[in-house]
């Protein structure tokens, strides 16, 4: 049985040792990348991506030599893999990697184990001011070991959020972009980028801000770890357009359970 | 002689102390005003933000009797204080005030001192993930004691810009924001927000950020102290139209010397 509490439990603390490992690589990496040359800092965040995932992917293979993987990296390498309903954990080694590259604090290691394609335990770690977000589907949500739930903010008007801007940049996507800003300022008290996903969700989840909306960003790998969070502190995760949530769907959203309309409707205004 | 080494030292030390008693404060308050009811909240911050710059003006007045004092709260009492070539503490005693409301970690006290209108002495002290920056005109700038210096990017197309949405809702200031951050976005990198103008400002100093802008923020308190650390990184500040920065203006760019040109460009086009 991959689903009681005792299992559930191992898988977390597994994967918190694992998000440890990388996450001194990438302390490491970080204090390091502002003294290399430009080509250079290229090749760094390559090698730490990979050699992140590979830390985790051995220390949690070896452990559960029969579950599921699926890595930004070897994604990239070897192209999607298929999420089934067996235990895969879902890793992004290094999320935030402009953050990385220019120094800016915003980094994370982020791992998820779906299980029947839920996503069940989720750990995310920021190594450089040191916050380590988790949760196991029914068990709560934490920062650091200490219990989180989102805000209890109920108007949208006095509410933080957090959008990121994204990497692509033809017209059409630039202009969908600034356009749902545009109509947001009006809506929300102000507006906050960070420049990575995972952790957009785990400020979701201690209550740091109080809604989140990102559309196009990378893969399952940037929100399998966040999602989970996020629910577990009393959130809800939704896809922009009001539906349910689809973690292979590079759209996602996330709030307390009473924001989540006031944001849809406005982001469906945008359209 | 109030412009010798000495007492520029002297003067940078109780700024750095007055700082750190206001940190404390703010530490305090910001683990706290989650906790209070909304009403509350807001009370909490007003009394923050007083307690705060009491705290700075008494302990920085005892010292120096004679040198003038310009505060955002105390301006906002009682009005504007016109900026003489009298040595004058600006201060902003809780700089990111939405941040701290919503216990996002990017609030910071802000000390500047200006003489001869020139900013001379600067603070900036993030309590919360205890980062103090500090720099004295001639001396270079500092993180926690360690030298600093601007990012050494050339191009604008690899840079990391950072803004801020700022406060005002009216039409025109919000289609004149997006339209800036639309023009953007196909010339830099990516985009930050993180709702200090304080921090921005030392993120440019310390390299983590390549440009930055604001136009419409509060007051001279946001810019006095990190001004002066921007430049003492080996950056520069200057008014988003190119001309020379004004500190009473609230309009403020900053960069490394190899950008300004390229961004003053670009938002040249979106006039």
């Amino acid at each position: 049985m991959v689903d009681n509490n005792e299992s559930l439990s191992q898988f977390l603390a597994s994967a918190v040792d694992a998000a440890h490992k990388a996450g001194e690589v990438i302390r490491k990496g970080f204090y390091q990348i502002k003294h290399v040359e430009h080509k250079g800092s290229v090749d760094l965040v390559t090698e730490t991506d990979k050699a992140c995932e590979e830390l985790i992917f051995n220390h949690l293979k070896q452990l559960y030599p029969t579950h599921k993987f699926i890595g930004e990296e070897t994604t990239a390498a070897f192209g999607t893999t298929e999420l089934t309903d067996d235990p895969t954990w879902i890793v992004d080694p290094l999320d935030g990697t402009t953050n990385f590259v220019h120094g800016f604090p915003f980094v994370c290691v982020s791992i998820g184990l779906t299980i029947g394609k839920v996503p069940t335990v989720g750990v995310v770690y920021n190594p450089i001011i040191n916050e380590l977000f988790t949760a196991v589907h029914g068990k709560g949500a934490f920062l650091n070991g200490n219990p989180i739930k989102v805000s209890s903010q109920t108007e949208l008007m006095s509410s933080l959020l957090a959008t990121e801007v994204g990497t692509k940049r033809d017209k059409e996507t630039v202009d969908a972009t600034t356009n749902r800003i545009n109509s947001l300022l009006y809506k929300v008290r102000s507006l906050r980028m960070s420049g990575s996903c995972a952790l957009n969700l785990c400020g979701i989840a201690c209550g740091r801000l109080d809604v989140f909306f990102e559309i196009g960003f990378g893969g399952p790998w940037d929100v399998a770890g966040g999602a989970v969070i996020v629910r577990e502190a009393g959130g809800v995760v939704f896809d922009p357009s009001g539906t349910d949530f689809d973690i292979t769907a590079q759209r996602i959203a996330a709030s307390n359970p009473s924001l989540k309309d006031a944001l849809v409707d406005v982001l469906r205004q945008t359209e």
